[in-house]
């Protein structure tokens, strides 16, 4: 019975947390609930990055509504800090406002401090429960987890197909593939990763701006892999964004030459240089992550996702089908380039959902688990 | 609130009419409910081929519970039939039962026939009530609309695919695409149509031996598609099969030959001959109708649903996905052979439904309707 209760509780942390989606990134998305005699009397959710942690939000309000929290748990679905950083200690602050019992639902990902926190609740008495709801509360802050963890950003696929596995007929043309329905959650998807990845033949062949178009979203990074930089400023990518935000891989034969100049002064790109043309796509997403972006949406095309899946970098992913044929051998393959002999050989999508878009579907998947 | 009234027995009586699925073919499914008071007081449906019709059951029933049925509904699927066939005109016996009104959800599809059933109860009469969820009782008998009125069998395609559109790698293996949940589905298609069509490199390679697994079902005719007559005896679909359900479509050159005059005395295959060795498939289509086969469902490979599709024959059908990759182009793809250079060409299916099977999914489709 008190395990339903802190599961209750918990669920609603949950449901905290998940407001701080977009915003909070690189931080993790932490929600709190403070409950006394029955009652929610305190809640807070990590509301932007840098900003104040869900149990500073949770424990003011709760002590506006009660003197004394001498008998009150904190549920918590991030183990709370012990280092001073932006902000002081969280774990502290629990224990100088002598509650009774902490409830958490993930460790703290990042072994330097992993068990900190615990440890300063259990020393000053404090009864605490770890592990409530652990795998939701682990799910939420995926993104965070890996990030901290590898210094490597978190790698999601989006890719729109056609029945028989096509994202372009043998001309190029890939509008539309999805339904409008479809499209909506892409946006969803932009919103949600700190960048956007796409290959220069999309560029050249879709044109996109890859803005996000949702409102009060923030505009993803933009990375472009281009390695003998055909990008030109009259694309869509490069004139329609002028935020500083796009990042264009390259190679380093094009470092300080005179168009690579003109980029990174009038068009405010920015530029990871790697060597080759041919590049270890594990080296990209370290780059990427080095200049703080956690997550990446890899929007194709056919080029980046069959590397990605052949370096098993892809973390997760949602695969759109439409209700659509082509039928055309020449058309573009989402992936190619394996070698197959035995059905069993096949590349398994893991712990798949299934998104029913209209008379699309999208089949969504988790190849990784960080915790 | 009549109306609503009427379509809660209607629902009943098609939930009746389909208890007939598979045992009644080429009859129609039909199903009959008589209520009087407020009370369902008789209830029927056309259990097997030839067999009495719904109403019989649910008058005579209705019959034995009330005297009088002067104040009695009759609910049925389909029109009442008008002529002296393997049973006395259904039209008539309501008539003769004296009941008040009828209510109809599908109208005949035999044009000789439509609307005299509808003639007979006015005429003496009775209040009718035509097209009550008319498209749901229209819906159960696609088959038989199809078949009554084109003389070609419905044509229903079960095919499982990997997300990149494979039914088998380079080598031909195919085992297995889709999981057992999936696999089961099939099962229940190889009951519900009376032929199952493969081609001849399906049998090859795969060595199906093509019998529905289910208890108290009845197997399906095996329709092989085998221009160049290379099936052998010691296949599964020859050997494993001695119920004179096998039909092989050849070329006319194959007929009299020393193979074929021994696979019809000693292996009780039937042969359907067809000039040249490409063959159309409405033709294939026609000759399998002439043998009184009203459905088929066609489970590949690539060869005969590329060309399906290719002539638009397809009525209906169901594409499994798996959440698999082959990632190579040599793998065979379920269609081939169309030229399309624009995303706006490609075949739509329409009336699209999604199945979930576990990881995999089943979109099912329905391209053609008949009423």
């Amino acid at each position: 019975m008190v395990k339903n209760i802190d599961e209750k509780y918990m669920q609603m942390a949950i449901e905290l947390a998940k407001k701080g989606a977009g915003a909070v990134n690189p931080n993790p998305m932490v929600g709190a609930v403070v409950v006394q005699d029955g009652k929610v009397i305190g809640t807070g959710y990590h509301k932007y990055f840098g900003g104040p942690h869900a149990e500073v939000y949770a424990l003011e309000e709760a002590s506006q509504n009660s003197k004394d929290l001498s008998n009150a748990t904190i549920y918590v679905t991030l183990e709370p800090c012990s280092h001073y950083g932006k902000t002081p200690p969280c774990a502290e602050k629990i224990v100088k406002m002598g509650l009774k019992r902490c409830v958490i639902g993930s460790s703290d990902p990042n072994p330097k401090v992993a068990g900190k926190g615990v440890q300063i609740l259990k020393n000053a008495g404090i009864e605490v429960y770890e592990n409530i709801l652990k795998s939701e509360c682990d799910k939420i802050n995926q993104v965070f987890f890996k990030y901290i963890m590898t210094k490597i950003p978190y790698f999601f696929l989006k890719c729109a197909i056609t029945l028989d596995g096509k994202i372009a007929t043998k001309t190029g043309n890939s509008k539309w593939i999805t339904n409008e329905i479809a499209r909506e959650k892409v946006q969803f998807y932009r919103n949600k990763f700190m960048g956007i990845m796409v290959g220069i033949n999309t560029v050249m062949f879709d044109n996109p701006s890859l803005t996000a178009r949702i409102e009060n979203g923030i505009n993803p990074y933009r990375i472009i892999i281009d390695p003998h930089f055909k990008t030109e400023k009259n694309y869509n990518i490069i004139k329609e964004n002028s935020d500083e935000k796009t990042i264009i891989v390259t190679s380093k034969n094009n470092e300080n030459s005179e168009k690579q100049l003109d980029f990174s002064e009038n068009s405010k790109v920015k530029f990871i240089f790697l060597n080759g043309t041919k590049f270890s796509f594990k080296e990209i997403l370290y780059m990427i992550g080095e200049i703080g972006i956690d997550s990446v949406l890899l929007e194709g095309g056919q080029s980046l996702i069959s590397q990605a899946f052949k370096e098993d970098l892809i973390d997760a992913g949602e695969i759109f089908i439409a209700n659509k044929i082509l039928g055309d051998e020449k058309g573009k393959s989402f992936i190619t380039g394996f070698d197959k002999k035995d059905m069993n050989e096949a590349v398994i999508l893991k712990n798949v959902k299934h998104n029913v878009y209209g008379e699309n579907i999208g089949m969504e998947f988790l190849q990784k688990n960080y915790n």
